[in-house]
This record gives C-alpha cells, sequence and structure tokens, in this order.
C-alpha cells in the first residue's frame, strides 16, 4: 500500500523528460516517490494509499533547497537595518554572536526551520556555530539540512585541532551525518578566503577529500573582500588562490560569488564549483549584483540561497527565486536572461547539486525522495494560471505552500505544523534570544 | 459612539511627529480616525464602539497606495514571460489588448481589486479603458482609486471630441469624479510623450488644470523612448519636452522614470511631479532600475507602483517597498541609501500625494480618512519583533494582511473579503477573460 497519493495536480517535475504533467498524480512510498505521472500507473490502481490528497488544480513541485542560510540569524531578524557595512558587522552582528548561547542558537534553529517549512523549503545548508546539537532539532522537525561550521583563523596561534569548527565536524560525522536515511549531511567549510591561511583551508579541503563532503564557503561576496585577497596574494582572486591550493578539486558550495574576474567564473564552472546567488542579501548589504547571467553561459551551477535573516529579512526562497529572475534582466536590459524555468532550477536541481544530494531530491522522479511542496492557486494571485512555472516564479510567494513533504512525511499543511511547535519556538526566542541581542 | 476601536497595536502612524506608537489604539467614526494614540483619549473613554478589535501587538499601518497599476491586466497574468520587449508588446500584449471586451476588462478589475485589499493596498492608480464602468466596481468594493485612461493619438488624422479617452474623462468627471465621499477621482492622463503630439498634451492639461486633476502618465521607461524623443524633438528629453509645454504646471504623476538625466531630475523636483518607482516592472522588462537615491537626494516624490500584472506579475506593493530599498543599496554600493521608513514613506505619504490626497490618506492622523491595515506579527517570518517599521519593509509580504480598512468600513479580514466574491470573481476571470487572452 502507497503512503500518500497526491492527484489532480498541476505537478512541475523539474524533469527535462516533462518538466510539467497538467492535472497528473505523484505516489509515495517508504519516503520515496513511487510515480509522477498523468494517472496512477496499473502496477500501483489497486494497492491503494493511507492517504489521498485532492489537490484540486493545485500546483506541486519540488521543495525548495536554500543553499545558504544561517537558520539561527533570525534571531536578529529586523534588529540592525540599513546600517554601513563596517558598523553593522562589527558594532552589531560581531558583539551579538559574541553574546549568543548554545540555547539561543537552537532557539533560532527551531524558529528558522519553522518558517522554511511554512515557505517551502524542504532542504538547507547551513553555516553557524553549534551544529552538532542543532542537527537533533532538525532531525526531529523532518527537514533535511547539510550542515557546518566555517572555519575562521585569525590568530597566529591557531590551534587546528582544538578550533570549535574542527571539532564540531568531528562531531557531525560521528553522530550525525546521513541520519534519518541520509536527511543530515555534514560539510566540510572555510568560511572565507580573508578569515584564514592556506594550510587551514588544505587541512579542511583533505578533511572533505576523506569523507566524500561538500565544502561550503563564501566566496568574493564584497569588492573589499577580493581588492584585499588581490594585495595579499600577488595579484590573484580568491577564486584563483583556492582553485591554486586545491580547495576546488572536491565539490565545493560557494556562497555569493558578487565579484568575479571572468577568468573566475571560468574556474568555477570548470571546476563544478556552485556558486550560490544570495539576491536579496547582496542588494540589502550593498555588495552588489552577482552576473548570473554570465556564469550560465559559462555552465556554471547556480544555486539559490537566502543568506541569514539579519541581512535579508526572512528565509523565502520564492522571493530570491522571483529576483534571480528579475535581476538578471534588469541589469542586463535582456528581458529574456535567466527565464523562469532557469530561476526554478536554481533552487530545485542546482540546489540539490550544491549539496551533493542531486540523485536524492530537487526533481520529482519515480525514486527520488519524496520531498515536494503543494502551492494554493485558489487566490487572486494565482489567477488565471496559464502556466505553473510562470505561477511559481513570477507570482507565488512562500506564503501560497499549503503542503510540505518532506521523505513522505507531512511537516506543513494548511497553516499547522507536524513537528515543530511554532507558539512555543516563538516564545522561546522571546524569552531566550531576544534579551541577549539586546544586550540586557 | 465610535465605528471601531482597534486596541493593544504598534502602529505606525507615518506621521513624522510620532512615527511608531507602542500599544496603541485607533478610534475611527464617520469614516475618520478620531484618534491615533498610546491609550483612548479621556473625551472618547465613555462612548464605546460598535466594535472593538484587539490587535494583540500586530502591527496597523496606512493602507497603502499603488501609485501606478493596470489592475484589469491581471488577466495576462502569466500569459506571456521572458519575451524580447517588442516581441512582447506587439505579439502578445496589444493583440490581446484588441479582442479584450469591456465584460473581460471588469472580470479583471474585479480580481484585482480582491488581490490588492488583500495584500494592504487601499487605494491605486489606474490607467486603462473602461474606466466609467471599472468606477462602479471600485465604488462598490469600497477600495480607493484614481482613475484614467491615458490618451493615445498616433493617427494624423486624431480626433480629440471622438476619442475614447478624452470621453471617459468626460463621464467620470460626469457621474463619477469624488463619489463615495471621495474615494473615486478622475485623472487626467497622456500616456506617453510617444504616443501622441504636443497639441494633445496641451488639450489634456487644459483639462486638467480647469477640473483641478492629477495628470497620470508614462514616463522615460525605456533608453528608447528617451533617444527617440531626442530625435524627435531636437536633443530634448520627455522631461524637457512636457515641461517646456507646461504639462507640469499642473500635478502630475509619473510611472517608471528610469531613464532621467540630472537635468530631468531637477525639472521633476522643482516641477513637485512624482516620481512613480516600479522596480519589479523596470526589471522583468528589462527596461533598467531607476535611479531614486538621486531623485530622493534632490527632492523628487517618490511613489510606488506594480504596474500591471503581466509584467510582474502581481499587485503586492510589500515586495515594491522591499525592492525600492534593496535596489537603491545595491546599486550604489551604500547600505544605508534608502532606509526603510524612506522606502515605506513611498508607498504611503507620497503615494497620497501623487494621487492629490495628501490631507485624505497615507498617515494614521486624527482627522484624515480611517484606511489602514493590520499586518499579523504571529508567525516565524514576523519574529521576533524589534522594529516595526524594518518588519514592514524588510519582512513582511501582502499576506501578512489581516484586516484592511477603507473609509472605516472593513473590507478583507482573516481571509475573507466583505464585499468581493472572490469565487465569482475567479470564476469570472477563467470563463470570460481567459478564452479571449488566449485567442479562443
Amino acid at each position: 500500500m502507497l503512503d500518500l497519493i497526491i492527484k489532480n495536480a498541476n505537478i512541475i517535475t523539474m524533469d527535462e523528460r516533462r518538466p510539467v504533467i497538467r492535472g497528473g498524480c505523484v505516489g509515495i512510498v517508504g519516503g520515496k516517490l513511487a510515480f509522477v505521472s498523468e494517472a496512477v500507473p496499473a502496477e500501483h490502481a489497486q494497492e491503494g494509499a493511507k492517504r489521498t490528497i485532492n489537490a484540486k488544480g493545485n500546483i506541486v513541485m519540488p521543495g525548495l533547497i536554500n543553499a545558504h542560510a544561517h537558520a539561527a540569524m533570525c534571531v536578529m531578524r529586523g534588529y540592525a537595518d540599513d546600517y554601513r557595512l563596517d558598523e553593522w558587522l562589527f558594532n552589531k552582528i560581531f558583539p551579538v554572536e559574541g553574546r549568543l548561547t548554545r540555547e539561543a542558537v537552537l532557539a533560532g534553529v527551531r524558529l528558522g526551520i519553522a518558517e522554511m517549512l511554512a515557505s517551502g523549503t524542504t532542504s538547507f545548508s547551513d553555516m553557524y556555530s553549534n551544529q552538532p546539537a542543532a542537527a537533533g532539532i532538525i532531525l526531529k522537525s523532518g527537514i533535511r539540512a547539510n550542515l557546518s561550521n566555517g572555519i575562521i583563523a585569525l590568530s597566529e596561534n591557531f590551534d587546528i585541532e582544538a578550533d570549535r569548527s574542527t571539532k564540531e565536524l568531528a562531531a557531525l560525522l560521528r553522530d550525525h551525518h546521513l541520519a534519518g536515511s541520509g536527511r543530515i549531511r555534514a560539510d566540510a567549510s572555510i568560511h572565507a578566503e580573508y578569515t584564514s591561511p592556506p594550510w587551514v583551508w588544505e587541512r579542511v579541503h583533505a578533511a572533505a577529500a576523506e569523507n566524500g563532503l561538500v565544502t561550503h564557503i563564501h566566496l568574493c561576496e564584497t569588492v573589499k573582500e577580493a581588492d584585499e585577497c588581490k594585495a595579499r596574494h600577488g595579484g590573484k582572486t580568491p577564486v584563483e588562490v583556492f582553485s591554486e591550493h586545491g580547495i576546488f578539486d572536491t565539490p565545493v558550495s560557494a556562497a555569493h560569488c558578487v565579484h568575479l574576474t571572468e577568468n573566475d567564473i571560468r574556474i568555477l564552472a570548470e571546476k563544478k564549483v556552485t556558486a550560490v546567488h544570495c539576491p536579496v542579501s547582496n542588494l540589502k548589504l550593498a555588495s552588489g549584483i552577482a552576473n548570473i547571467r554570465r556564469m550560465a553561459e559559462l555552465g556554471v551551477n547556480i544555486a539559490l540561497g537566502t543568506d541569514g535573516c539579519a541581512s535579508n529579512n526572512d528565509h523565502d526562497l520564492f522571493e530570491e527565486i522571483k529576483l534571480a529572475a528579475l535581476l538578471a534582466k534588469g541589469t542586463s536590459l535582456d528581458p529574456t536572461a535567466i527565464p523562469a524555468y532557469e530561476a526554478l532550477k536554481m533552487a530545485t536541481v542546482n540546489g540539490a547539486k550544491a549539496q551533493g544530494r542531486e540523485n536524492e531530491i530537487g526533481q520529482l522522479k519515480e525514486g527520488f525522495d519524496a520531498d515536494l511542496i503543494m502551492l494554493d492557486i485558489n487566490k487572486p494571485r494565482m489567477q488565471p494560471l496559464y502556466d505553473p512555472i510562470a505561477a511559481a516564479v513570477y507570482a507565488a510567494k512562500g506564503s501560497d505552500v499549503c503542503l510540505t513533504v518532506v521523505q513522505g512525511k507531512i511537516l506543513y499543511e494548511n497553516g499547522e505544523w507536524t513537528t515543530v511547535d511554532v507558539e512555543k519556538a516563538i516564545a522561546e526566542v522571546k524569552s531566550i534570544a531576544v534579551p541577549i541581542v539586546l544586550g540586557r
């Protein structure tokens, strides 16, 4: 017997053989997609399902993948906006992060997960502290995540064995990697070129190679970052320096990629590095606008991320999808740049690749894990519905999500979370995290 | 007795004397704001209210003003995306508009109004055909609107008296102007510099002067428009040409303003022309990015518009507010450009000015019309709430609106419309407009 059948759906499969199936159905068993088709296949027609949902024309599509997040930072949502970057970082964000307790971080993770599930994100790549503890919350919530704590080694006496990031990666590998039938993955992580020396990168890279991990990094977010790297490294860009040290010889997912040279883009394409475009954050912090059109032309895998909620201020990937398509058009003066399907691919197929999960999620395809969402189309904003892909990209918001499923399990349905106590999560952020953020 | 009291609200007044009142209350009587204050004033304490709403900390703020819309175009939402501009206009949009019947237009207006009310827009400036008929729908819906039909005079035999736009303006003035206690206003309208000759502009301007109307125009949307104007008019820009013909000597609200010279911006500031920034539409059609930062520096009144849903594809002004703040930062590389309060002002105070309603709406202020909305803050995306203005600008979406009030009347509350039958509106668009759009 199937666990779940969804019938009468406008399905966006993101499977290039047939990207859209109108009036189709999806069958789920054992956390996997048994079929995605026009009608229930003959071999499944008799067995029935524990539950059948009539989508009534609603859009069913792969769950979205947020390839660059700091979920816990939602405790600082709206705490410090419109500041100069140095003032924002050094006088606002870093002091708060220095004060944040483990409990405050975990309260943030809980709230962030609730927000993501309600807005259609089923998997995220997170870089922050306290990841082994966060892994427990993530497992329980049912969401999927790649977890890392970016290594920062600014002191000359840096001891890699004693480092918190090193220890967290070891703990993740020992206790959580591939837990939840693969829902949790540990990522290796270098915070950025400017926060550690090459010998540290090489150690992180070795750990990634040894354990078959993705390495999650920040890359070329600001002009200053690129310029200072060139000054330090004989005119070489962060991309060139990382590449020369072999960091890109294992899979790398690089957030931002705003300030790249043509040669940088060629290196990313050749080395199959994912560029994680974070358009809202890059605009809000005035970092600039990544040239994803050129990256796409040269074959770079482009995923999408929200970044942390101190620079966004939300986890709504639908906003990033629309903005990715829009900014590419508006900055190139070419309205055909990054069409809807390409933008949607960034938050699904390409995001799965960024996470090392390209054979697991990102498409609605037989045998893939059953990570999917449903968009309610019975509202003025989603009508009329000429094209489900255009509707998902240019009209939908996270709030249109009425069903979120990960590995076949319903985690959110019609405004209700099945695994997260949202009232409690909000109350905990208010009582635990807010006083710390405000320094009270 | 008061009609409505809202208590325990985080009020964003947009009144510069005290922009935010925490835990405040609002009293409404006869469609107007009786008070906006920390507590119910003594003189109102005894009289009670027909209804009292406990906001429980929700944000209460002025209803948003969409200063440039073509509401009926939502019947083409998602019908034609990602095309070259000429292909989009001449092969897709114009042929459909040529086929659209009056009934199809009105079905679109109904759906557009439902969408606006549900996402916090309480007043809009609309340029389209069939406005006298639309006025009836608008009056009944309870929303507020400035209506115009932009004059287009491309033929050499153009007869202004026989023109549809001229006749619609006359009908609006005769039958609808200031109806609904001022909710409806007729606007004069010149579609754009490139679609009519100067003698026509002067006639429209005369009608505006005679009747005390705002003139609603499209201005400098594309490079092509600016370049062709210069070729036609001895090197003069559309702004210079309109200015020389006296068009800016009565109030003008000009949509887009993407391609302006420094001198153009100075003229708009001096002549008190409103520039209606439409960031989503300008990006999507690849028109470019308006330099609102420079306009703000030189004192131009900047309002916000969604434009039509064929180039957006929705009526969510919260998206335009956030994007206005973001694009100004991202393109100037200055994160302090257009801070949250300035962006919110564009969709409220400045929008009211654009509509000639600056003493009527746009602020929550005693004596002003009671046009307000409430944002539900009890959801992950709106928590924690350090600053109501930051939350409204950087985190809120139209879907957070849980109450929409125009002239003291509740038009939308917790997912229900009180004056629009939304199921019927959707059904009518599907049955009347969609077959025409698809040419069936």
